[in-house]
């Protein structure tokens, strides 16, 4: 079971809405975010479903709460760890690391909440594909900064597209995501990480390779 | 609407299952193959359900039968038409161009058919999901044994690890098919072919090379 980020000195409201979330995602990760209803909740949590209503008035505002509820587990696993790699190309892999990371650890029972989430939802236009659509591109536009950062600190060649690079780092996860979830096949969370990897040694001035592990390194935060 | 391969001369009951699998691959395209029931296709084809029981004894049946003519089509529209290409690193960049033509064309209304029934049934263990499994398993070895040809045609470096490049080409094009679908983004379809042609010029020998198209080239076979 997946624990989402806790309020301080949260009201009582907020502790059941809290346990609501905790129960949606775990449900949604691996049925899906339609396989969701507040009925379905009510059963699993033993609650009315008019309690429930009193907190998501409607499947979709349900849909919307657990994916930023999953969004918030996804920053305390994969982001927050990363960032006392420090700037650039350092702070460029850890992150990268660290969500195959949480791939391995199984975070989410189901894989990657929101790979699963945009392929439920990509042919179903509303707003819970439009907040998918936000969260994913919250990802790539974050991959694609940190390359701009290492380009600004002449740690990835200059000449370089970083939206390009950002789109391939992502594509590696995904592959590596579905080979991991369908085969049960470990050795794609190696072939991801050396993909990313290999990209980035590719890409990288000496000053960014004196920075990264070798190719065959067993170097490898939260694996 | 897709075609699927038609029979020769087909008999009556094979002309009948065939209008099914049409309307099934359609429907399970964009609502998934858990959205395929026999009454809901009973409904769309107005048929009886018992005359649906005749072709198709159960739900999963059925799902088997769809992913089966979803395959049908893949190697009518992807496969096939790069068979001219003749053999080595020419036939593995043709069939990746034929991929991302199969995406842009939208053959299926909701992108790649078994990305989005590995993502639906990677959490839902049976012959559903070890059959998608069987299907991009096809896929990735008919990449690998592509490789392995060019190594031994001497256009790609003899030290590459065949199944590496095959599962980095693979998420690639899961990488597009995302970004596609999600945000609708006709670039995501150039990323993709950049990131393989890429991929395939860094590791190709001279000789490999002269066989490639430049990385800012117009040329795309089936786009």
């Amino acid at each position: 079971m997946v624990e989402i980020c806790k309020v301080e000195n949260p009201s009582k409201g907020e502790r059941t809405r809290h346990a609501i979330l905790e129960v949606a995602v775990n449900i949604a990760s691996t049925e899906g975010l339609e396989g969701l209803s507040i009925g379905r909740l009510a059963l699993d949590l033993s609650m009315s479903k008019s309690g429930l209503f009193s907190h998501f008035g409607s499947k979709q505002e349900l849909q919307l709460a657990t994916l930023d509820a999953a969004r918030s587990i996804f920053i305390r696993e994969v982001v927050l760890p990363a960032l006392d790699a420090g700037q650039g190309i350092q702070l460029l892999w850890r992150l990268c690391e660290m969500w195959f990371g949480y791939l391995k650890r199984g975070v989410f029972r189901g894989g990657c909440f929101f790979v699963a989430a945009a392929s439920e939802f990509d042919g179903r236009p509303g707003p819970v594909r439009d907040r998918i659509g936000e969260i994913m591109n919250e990802w790539l536009c974050g991959l694609e900064n940190r390359v701009r950062e290492s380009q600004q600190l002449q740690q990835l060649d200059e000449n370089l597209d970083p939206a390009q690079l950002a789109f391939e780092i992502n594509a590696i996860e995904m592959g590596a995501n579905l080979s991991f979830q369908l085969f049960k096949d470990e050795q794609a969370l190696d072939r991801g990480r050396h993909g990313v990897l290999e990209r980035l040694r590719t890409h990288a001035t000496p000053d960014g390779i004196r920075l990264l592990p070798l190719l065959d390194s067993g170097i490898s935060h939260g694996l």
